[in-house]
């Protein structure tokens, strides 16, 4: 079976690595961006190839990863997201999306598989018979 | 005791009523503004005394529910939200916050005393020893 | 607003009465079939009118509660489901559909629209945007 | 069909009232006990009559109503159990049973409801085929 | 610590392997089926000594995995299901069984990791003190 | 980043270096205890230093793990309890604490895991903004 792919939006690039390799281990493919707009058009070009949606909230550029969340939701309404997060934790009750997991560093990698895989189950589930 | 107050952002008169007169069957108290600006000057003006938001999506004037549930959370990290539409629900889940509920219309009385009741004692919980 | 039609199915005037007066209350509009062949018609005529399906699970008839629901859900994928018994309940795990809920009789009228409202709420959020 | 019980420990008249004709006006039956030794004398003679406790958390005497709920869910390990409190909310997290809500006065007698409620339909479905 | 036993039944070989070689690494140790009949006979002689149950619906045969469910939790009721599939996804509302998860292919071995663990997790506790 | 430090009470050896192991993979440090009595000094010592609880219910001395997750639960509220068991199973729903996850033995290391991440990511989100 042919892996998934994970969008991850993640401008510090040692974390990204242990992201993406996290992910493999996992059975996940990813594609990483460095900044929100880079993620956004990604988006933009084929949304659908994307299961997820694993963003940082800072990023350089005028844009956030609340920015990319609100984005790929209405491109792929019932993609599920995970943001991380060091310091901006506070704003995700007012500017998160519904349904999604907000993970705080540090994290342990096994964190991060389970919010993924959990949300990943959740949606196929929901996205039966409409 | 004395009834929690609830913000209500509704514009069609009729409506407002019918669940006005639903939440005082509930117990509730209520405030209604007729403009998403006139709740968000409400919430502005003293956030913590409404204990949850009930609110319309398309209003008069140029903001929306959406505008109004994010700028309660931003004063009031755990108010419960729960927005109520007969026709934009598709946005939902690109534009509205985490743990939010969403009623289409039409929905019974009951359903909106269940949401916000529901809503209350989950977030009544969370709010313990932090 | 126009109430929402529940789909009752129960052999017993006396409980169906009661049934159809808690539902009244809590803002919902009845059809009560007394048998399950009856049910199913009901639904085959034409399914998407009904928001709720209530059944008893032992009726008279070689069709019982567990067919009436799992004609429901092939009709109406996403429709709510909540079963009354007093007496087969261990058959749920086996023979219930998902999402469902079962209520061992005695119930209170409360538990009912409780059982019926988070129901409703739920799948009128997971229909959302597919 | 026979109203369930509820077992009410309150110290207050006033509150007890409020609670009982609450619970009245959902369907259930309630027995009062105004201290934490009454209550539990009254799960020790019979705990299988009671569907569900509600329980004040400070009382005249030196049991508690965190002593109440233990002492319930020896003698009926299922029985859904209900905090109230004015105060002591953030012992709930340290002394609390597992699957109890607490409610934090002022709470609506809709919140009282449903938290009973949707306790007894979980616990009823959790109880099926073990 | 012996590893507790997961039923599988999938009659493509090469999913088969796929499938205990994720469960090895998490511990578990599986029996697998290659047709619905053969996992019926492997729960008919000594259900209990399966921890959980994992399925493809489309089998060699007449019998299905919706089959092979429904006598898994007549034998034992509280056992976690987990139906596999590629494309039969829409006949889970009304032939799935309570509180069962539906993987659709393709998915990551976490995923399936995860649904297993939630489901034994959740039954651990759902057995207790009844 | 720096990995979380679970807090294991365990007292016998061999399930120490598995579960310590386990969590090694999942990226956790673990501090092990191995009497109730060294695990509540441990706490009450720097009890915000410890991401977890993971403890034995039946241990030397006094003491059991009832009284550690009590202990941890005073002195930080949300931190996320796992309990483990052979035997004592029945008294969780009297003697647990709000939320907490029971794991009977045997357990598979993945099933630990699942528990491990699930509370934490739910602790980290209901921790935020109060």
């Amino acid at each position: 079976m042919k892996p998934q792919l994970v969008l991850i939006a993640e401008d510090e690039t040692l974390i990204g690595f242990m992201l993406v390799e996290s992910l493999i281990d996992a059975g996940f493919d990813s594609l990483v961006s460095v900044t929100a707009r880079e993620a956004i058009s990604a988006l933009e070009l084929d949304a659908p190839r994307f299961a997820a949606l694993l963003t940082d909230i800072k990023m350089p550029g005028t844009e956030t990863g609340w920015d990319v969340a609100r984005r790929a939701r209405e491109l792929s309404p019932q993609i599920p997201v995970i943001y991380m997060t060091g310091d901006s934790a506070d704003q995700w009750r007012a500017q998160g999306v519904p349904g999604s997991v907000l993970l705080q560093k540090p994290f342990a990698p096994a964190q991060l598989v389970t919010a993924l895989t959990s949300l990943l189950n959740d949606a196929g589930m929901a996205g039966i018979s409409h």
